[in-house]
């Protein structure tokens, strides 16, 4: 698993000529692994790490990132986006939550975004974009911030000449669980075929923190808001439902509830692939 | 053409149950053109226009772009995205030409462009990414801009449940001539079926004003460079190149320099249209 993704990222980054690959590290499981491989198939002066936190981030943030890329052994920087996201006229969208403590933030937006659910699923209706004016602003408000690290993380690769990589996995690829033109617009998805489970197994392979692979996924996009709320399930649940759906395995010992869950993300999210229609 | 182009527009935004549509007006052609034709699809009230000029766009962008939105009579806004590029440190990457005339900067950039050329041909470097660091630099620093104006795009889109709709053309899409995850991310395309020359056909059967069909065709990102300077050659030439290639028809006649510089341009375009590359 590990040797085949590493030959595959040294041989699209030679074979397409450029020197060496940028990173967005995030702080996560996701960013970590990836940065590992990108470190041992290039060699630790070819991969750059960017740390882009803003205003909502997790206190934890920048530690953990810092701690990754510490880990990883790569130069990196820390650029907040916040000064960027104010310009933008995005903090305008949701009220700044400077002096309240984050627990309550967090138990706040959960609450809020529960309320405002259109179906019995936030989820859902963030795939597919359904809600009152107040739900929209939110969805504009968390989506333009990956995007606009998006540009950062370009902005660095093209001086460079580095690719973009990305650190997508298949369980957020089959459920939709990335902001498009976002974290999804990237030039090399190398763990892309590996369900988020899979991606656990291999951080332990490689030695990410222990740290690290202990936190509580999130997109760190909204206070409170982390994968396993999203998907009202954990990952393994998650992970166990899919690959038995994908390999048309019986369903029979799973939660009739949630297999019901799972299949409307996927249907809402498979309309959502259509990414871009054009006349031809 | 224009039926089959506003029917295009009204079933896929009523499909994807959008409420309207967001285009990015610049002054330009084809978001004049795409404009009407949503305008036509969808009624005046459903389309929104949002005019985005930075420091280094022409000084007649902006009154430009507003004859559109008021040929078009739809509601727009002028949301300059210089701060946001400058939080960014976009503008640290090019020197400030404040006090230089236009038509000086412009020369300048053209002679910079052609000198920093590591082929014969600024376009070829460019879709190749190609040349030392002062080259790569400014490849960073015009990229960004598109992105940044695809992040406000989508801001606003999303927060109305509006498509965001492009403008990129055949000849452009053809040529690798747009901004990966830039102007080509977008929801809906259009006019990405029709030669630059049908969109100017197209231009005077919807009557586009004058002034925007008559305007030497630029994107807009570097004072001094027109498309028309990239291609190294007019659009009506490159156009009947690009047509015959695609139907097979005899060359004769053409230039066989312009010939081989297109065939170039092709392959180059085709190796970046790898967009992303994933291991499954």
């Amino acid at each position: 698993m590990k040797e085949e993704i590493m030959e595959f990222i040294e041989k699209t980054v030679y074979e397409y000529e450029f020197q060496g690959a940028v990173v967005g590290i995030s702080g996560g499981i996701d960013s970590a692994v990836v940065g590992k491989l990108c470190v041992e198939a290039l060699g630790r002066d070819r991969v750059y790490g960017l740390i882009l936190p803003e205003r909502d981030s997790s206190p934890e943030t920048v530690s953990d990132a810092t701690l990754v890329c510490k880990y990883l052994g790569i130069d990196y920087a820390i650029k907040p986006i916040t000064k960027l996201l104010r310009v933008m006229g995005v903090y305008k969208l949701e009220p700044a939550a400077m002096f309240i403590p984050r627990k309550l933030q967090e138990n706040y937006v959960r609450k809020k975004m529960r309320e405002l659910s259109y179906s019995d699923n936030p989820f859902i209706d963030d795939l597919e974009s359904k809600g009152n004016a107040e739900f929209l602003k939110g969805l504009a408000y968390y989506r333009v911030k990956h995007r606009a690290r998006m540009c950062m993380l370009y902005l660095e690769a093209e001086r460079r000449n580095y690719v973009v990589v990305g650190t997508t996995n298949k369980t957020e690829e089959a459920t939709g669980f990335y902001v498009k033109w976002g974290d999804d617009a990237v030039d090399v998805e190398p763990i892309m075929h590996l369900y988020k489970t899979q991606v656990y197994q291999l951080a332990e392979l490689l030695g990410v923190p222990e740290r690290i692979r202990r936190k509580a996924p999130s997109p760190d996009l909204v206070p409170g808001i982390t994968d396993e709320f999203m998907f009202g399930m954990s990952y393994e649940e998650l992970d166990r439902i899919l690959m038995k759906l994908e390999k048309g395995k019986t369903l029979k010992g799973e939660s009739n509830e949630n297999v019901e869950k799972v299949r409307k993300i996927l249907e809402a999210a498979k309309k959502r692939k259509l990414r871009q229609i054009s006349l031809r």
